[in-house]
């Protein structure tokens, strides 16, 4: 069972894997490749997965057998495990749990090849739609406080597989990143009475220097504090504090902006490696006044080093109205 | 001049380049390769790197000239500027200010190839106190707040230079990372009167099970809830708020568990590319009873994928029990 065990210093959670599969040794050969060849993904192959929790099947075929659009399965290597109790506990001055949770795989199209940038438009909303039906799924569980929605392109961002997929995973404990941003967006709300997204959203409207794309109800920016080169946040322009309770006509708008969003990051920057992030209220609190959803797109060009690492200060060669300028013009 | 911005729902600030020097396309080749040939800070080259700051000279050669066992010299592509104002200033919801502080190059060794697993130790207890000597001198600098001294080892953990060196930024403001771990440790000593540090000091020095190395001031040891494989923090054992605040004699320890726990880490991993902070007190409150400084080294063997930069939550596939009796037996 994997432990959920809390920094106490920084209040920073960590899921440290006891499982004895990976040997310490293994970590002198360092480059993990995409896997070539056999890709447990592909339609064909439902076999390889743990079988699927839920699936868009146009034709009405049968689970766990080709004819899917889109497919959520358990990661079949799942960081924190659904079953058992938390059973929170002290080692001395430490705390700790049992890791558990949900670790999902959206696997997003039956192509092997396609990325967000060449999706037809009715497949980014299926995706989007299934990050909904598996956020309203998963909160029925009460042992989960917030659920982290992510997608990892290319070997450089993290993925171990080249098959289109996002992944989910439900965590017992609120993050500490969403954490910070909640009490950063309550403080301006306690003070001010409104949503400091809202205002900021009226801001880039208004000034349109940083802004990347635009429709009537999502837009593209690229952050006045970007940590990287083209950074980039989608936030709805009405203030909605979970992602799951976006109106069903949205998804059309958003998977828009998706669409339009990736198809300029991949011709400005020949189809950059990326991680993406929602940020989304707690599953406790869905309904706050200053939280306000998003995704944080992160295109991986530049390499994190030691100062980052160190201070949480970032450094950035490319202002976010240059990057927002040049993805216009892409 | 570089700007300081601050992302206004975080608090994180963000050093952004406004040099029009790297181009958004240059982006698009991304892999940067450590450069073969010559090297900037070799010994004959010291007309290459901005004047010499400081140096350690047994000869009592000229300055910026060969003869140096260890050279400080301004980053000849700072993220700073020295000269200038703060200048603080709003951006309508925005804040922000003039990119001023320091940006410097300690040139550990005139060895071009030598690792700190190789160096002597009389080597690695200059670069000690070389960190503490720029941290006096710079401190004496009103506008600063903190001073951040790191160090790249690799190009997978963002060197740019093959030949030994660490980093030094000061800073005007404290980052975010410092400052949550003063307040974490703050609202510790606030409950119960003792440094939080040195609570776990004395559960690890009892429990020995993360202990990695050992003297008579100083350990290593692999943190409860390490967020990497093989994280390793080192810390005095007795409380110090301050770095520079080390006595002397403390240094030839010092440079000796430096030198255990690279030794270790380099014959564990095959030399793994690595960084290493300075966590250490902000410049305008060196003797608190709460902070505790302390070395963090992360080796870079794993990726960092969408869920942490999105949680700030880890998954860490290695137990530190099982890093620190694997680096112990190496």
């Amino acid at each position: 069972m994997p432990e959920l065990r809390k920094d106490p210093v920084s209040g920073r959670w960590v899921i440290v894997s006891t499982d004895r599969g990976r040997r310490p040794t293994s970590f002198a050969v360092m480059e993990r490749k995409l896997t070539g060849g056999f890709c447990p993904l592909c339609p064909g192959n439902e076999d390889k997965t743990p079988p699927e929790i839920m699936a868009y099947r146009p034709d009405c075929s049968s689970p766990n057998t080709p004819g899917w659009t889109l497919r959520v399965v358990s990661n079949k290597f799942p960081a924190l495990r659904i079953e058992g109790n938390l059973d929170k506990r002290a080692e001395g001055i430490y705390d700790k749990m049992n890791g558990i949770g949900a670790h999902e795989v959206i696997i997003e199209s039956p192509n092997h090849s396609e990325l967000l940038s060449t999706m037809p438009l009715k497949n980014i909303e299926d995706i989007l739609r299934a990050y909904r039906e598996r956020i309203i799924d998963l909160s029925r569980d009460k042992r989960f406080r917030y659920i982290s929605i992510f997608r990892n392109q290319g070997e450089r961002a993290g993925a171990s597989l080249e098959h289109p997929h996002s992944q989910l995973i439900a965590l017992p404990v609120v993050p500490k990143r969403p954490l910070e941003e909640f009490a950063g967006a309550k403080s301006y709300f306690d003070y001010k009475e409104r949503c400091i997204y809202c205002d900021i959203i009226e801001q880039e409207l208004t000034e349109r220097e940083r802004i990347v794309g635009e429709n009537a109800e999502y837009f593209s920016l690229a952050p006045f504090a970007s940590r990287f080169p083209f950074e980039i946040w989608i936030l709805p322009k009405r203030h909605l504090s979970a992602f799951e309770q976006n109106p069903d006509w949205k998804y059309t708008f958003l998977a828009e902006i998706f669409s339009d969003t990736f198809q300029k990051l991949d011709r400005a920057l020949a189809c950059p490696p990326y991680n993406y992030m929602l940020h989304t209220a707690p599953l406790n609190s869905p309904n706050s006044e200053y939280n306000h959803w998003h995704f944080e797109i992160i295109p991986r060009l530049t390499r994190i080093a030691g100062f980052e690492w160190g201070s949480g200060f970032y450094i950035n060669p490319t202002p976010p109205e240059e990057a927002a300028k040049f993805l216009r013009e892409s």
